[in-house]
């Protein structure tokens, strides 16, 4: 875990007294996106599953399609004051025909030119930019067994549990198998690295899956979700009234305070399979 | 607190069976920023305080220098689907002579023209834009009353007391009180939105003053701290490696994890007073 974990000397203040000691911190460093050789986006992000990163960032964003739409990733020369490529500038090029970004896409989600800048306009451009729904994924997820997922993700957080400074994100089949957790020093990234892994690994859309979340439901991360056909999104704290309308509106089985044996329901709660025993 | 909660149905699982109720869900909607009638940024926020919001975010950015930067602020004419203003645009004009921005102004903060995209460029790039620097500040805090800021500032959370899903950030004075504190589904939103109000109320470089926030500590919030002229900032959680290094080259005090009791001060420990007294 080289470039996951970094050591600084810390001093620890309690009603004990204090004590001098060194702490494992969570790495953030900035990653350039280039597409075609152009600069498109900087994230501060955990190093490590840069290319994933990048995919599901593309994906996400709607540049990408399919991962047919990438003909190769790789990393620029950038060099530190030492002389060391940083691995911080990271290229993507795209196949024939797949047009180039403009600078800025993430503001596509934002505003329209049919309205003015707010929620319903934010909507309308999930809508219109997705190539998956998950609105007509039949997936059922048992109640009892969604409840368990973010104690498995927390399972997995091995940064976290030295760090205690990262976000985590995980992609769950509906019996509770865990196929990936990545962890991030941003929300965002934690789950476009789940999303880029599951696009490299041809599981986009990503029927049938359930993804979890270590912290808030924003419209970003809902959007995220709604982009690559995840049916089913939770999360251990509270969402947004954005994310919870995007979600509404899209077919996303949304579900936040995962916590002690109990959970929200905010949209689509036929997927929560208590409710058709019931 | 019209546009800060929206109520939606929910439904409530749990070990003792299930309930339908309306519940209080924290609003997150685009906001729009432009400066001269041009557009420059879009953030996810809760609606608000916007003014304070945009001062907070162009002074971080290091767009503009002091409050007389500012010209005037002003809701531009967006209007949704039944021609209501959304109130998500807001125009900032800067005053004569004050240069305007390029588009993309975050990036100025990770990447240089002198060496790669790293961590270091980062650091580089606060010393090089930053105003002010709480390297001199004499300012002294007790670390028992630093431990109680982030209970006062929960005390504070209106809107997390209903919701569950918003950060807060606060600004203290060295002596424990209260200046303001503000709330946002967005972390660095919280931020710029209590750096706006100082900006406002002529109290940047805040010298002698104490920003607590309910989170973890990025680089980019040790940034916004720095480029305020805030001497300590306290986090209820984990710091990462950049903000860390941020805060050791820049003379900003920066401590975490304060719970029960206890913290961990990560740089500058001299301002702690205890050591002092010891």
């Amino acid at each position: 875990m080289g470039r996951l974990i970094a050591r600084r000397p810390v001093l620890r203040l309690g009603p004990d007294g204090d004590r001098s000691r060194p702490d494992s911190i969570a790495v953030e460093e900035p990653l350039e996106l280039r597409v075609n050789g152009k600069p498109l986006a900087v994230t501060m992000r955990t190093p490590g599953h840069d290319v994933e990163l990048a995919h599901g960032f593309l994906h996400t964003e709607g540049v990408i399609g399919s991962l047919d739409d990438i003909r190769d990733a790789r990393y620029c020369d950038s060099r530190d004051d030492e002389g060391r490529n940083t691995y911080n500038v990271l290229d993507l090029g795209l196949a024939d025909g797949v047009p180039a970004p403009e600078i800025g896409v993430e503001r596509n989600f934002y505003t329209t030119s049919s309205c003015g800048v707010c929620g319903k306009a934010s909507l309308d451009a999930v809508r219109t930019k997705t190539r998956y729904s998950p609105a007509d994924d039949p997936v059922r997820v048992p109640f009892e067994l969604l409840a368990t997922l973010p104690d498995k993700l927390r399972e997995h957080q091995q940064v976290f549990d030295r760090t205690g400074g990262l976000h985590a994100a995980g992609l769950f089949t509906a019996d509770g198998d865990l196929l990936v957790v990545r962890e991030d020093v941003g929300r965002h990234n934690a789950v476009d690295k789940v999303v880029g892994w599951a696009l490299l690994n041809h599981r986009i859309p990503a029927r049938g899956c359930v993804l979890i979340v270590s912290g808030r439901t924003s419209f970003e991360l809902a959007q995220k979700a709604v982009m690559s056909g995840i049916p089913v999104l939770g999360a251990v704290s509270a969402p947004s009234s954005l994310a919870v309308d995007l979600a509404a509106e899209s077919g996303l089985t949304l579900t936040g305070f995962i916590r002690n044996g109990s959970l929200n329901v905010y949209t689509h709660p036929e997927r929560i399979a208590t409710l058709v025993r019931g």
